[in-house]
């Protein structure tokens, strides 16, 4: 490949006049899962390393998904595997008394995942220029009962469960592009993951990397330097509408 | 059958009770679609008979929608399928000279139909106490173009887009119930369509009557009376938020 066929970074002004959608990534992203799960589980079960707790859960969440991915579970919501999960951390969490109904309540916590402070006024900005929406592998329940609790104004919900394809499968980006009869490039992903930014920038999307130092809690800041490819780096979601010029 | 076999009705505090989502038929249910396009049409093309023209072009999309169905064609967005109807009754109507920009103008003015003048403090008010999404034949665009410019507000968009099946198919219906991981019948479809209400019924989701007498303009009103075995039968949306407490 010679330099010519290297694709250029777009300007700025071009940037704000080709992108149409944007997409956003929700866990850790818009929510805050960490805190939001401490939160709860401190007030239901004090004696429980709420921090720990938090974390394994999480931890479980890429194994999960990637026995899905790799056939050995058929089409499975992340509500069920959350629950998978979450069933294989009681032991070791001294929960293992708890209900049906119990286990039942506490996995819907991932439907009451409070917005980071600066979220809905930042996605309420971006919505004035832009159609924005969720691309997120939690499930469409997951996410519009996400949406009603914590007031996320996205103009469409969309989910792993509608490609029946989980991030970072090319499904994904390039259904967002093709639900909105789209290119690629006029689809931006944001997001607070170099992963997940990589595989849609591979696809030919725009992407916006959201600094969420925290989003594994003050125990284990996350390192948000930039890294080359991103076409925006900003602090969070106001920060975005600024570059945007919303 | 015994006389025993026969679901109950239930009572208006059941209902009320139980019901959890409410999805709403889109085209004539919530938003003016002859109105609209009649509107459009006779401001960019003064010379050819609205009315008849939006008449026309909504008689073609069950048997649009019958082609996909049979298998005739593959899955086939709502968006390709306006076009093609369209394309079929330019000759027609003298507009054979419209340039391909002007013919996907306005075969989008599908996105761009206004509510019902009831439809968004309707709405707003359900949403206060259900679940609302929309349950449409139109593909996740058109119904995010519509939303956003009508005010439309969802909790979730759905659309047979979604299900990869036409309304009335069952997958459709039963498609929302497992989506939110409830019962049928503790989703209510709302719509101005008795065909439509009938297969929900026979899925076993509640269903409300909406009467919008002027569907097909005022030209062809619509026979709005009661049918026997819908739950509800309202004037309106603000009727029905009335009819259900909110």
């Amino acid at each position: 490949m010679t330099h010519m066929d290297l694709p250029h970074p777009p300007s700025m002004d071009d940037l704000k006049a080709s992108t149409r959608v944007l997409a956003f990534d929700i866990f850790g992203t818009v929510v805050d899962w960490h805190g939001s799960i401490v939160r709860e589980v401190q007030a239901l079960y004090p004696s429980v390393d709420a921090n720990a707790f938090a974390l394994a859960w999480r931890a479980g969440y890429q194994p999960a998904m990637a026995r899905v991915r790799s056939g050995e579970l058929g089409w499975t919501r992340i509500d069920a595997l959350h629950r998978m999960i979450l069933e294989s951390l009681l032991p070791q969490f001294g929960l293992t008394h708890l209900t049906e109904a119990e286990r039942a309540h506490l996995n819907l916590v991932w439907h009451r995942l409070d917005a980071w402070p600066d979220s809905v006024a930042g996605l309420r900005r971006l919505k004035t220029k832009f159609t924005i929406c969720s691309l997120s592998n939690g499930n469409l329940s997951l996410l519009t009962h996400m949406a009603k609790r914590a007031a996320l104004p996205w103009d469409c919900i969309l989910s792993a469960e509608v490609f029946r394809a989980y991030k970072p499968d090319p499904t994904t980006y390039l259904g967002v592009a093709d639900t909105f009869d789209l290119q690629p490039h006029e689809v931006m992903l944001c997001a607070a993951h170099h992963d997940d930014l990589l595989a849609a920038r591979n696809c030919g999307l725009r992407t916006a990397y959201i600094e969420r130092p925290l989003e594994f809690g003050a125990s284990q800041p996350k390192d948000v330097s930039p890294v080359q490819g991103n076409d925006l780096h900003v602090c969070d979601i106001q920060a975005l509408a600024d570059a945007l010029g919303c």
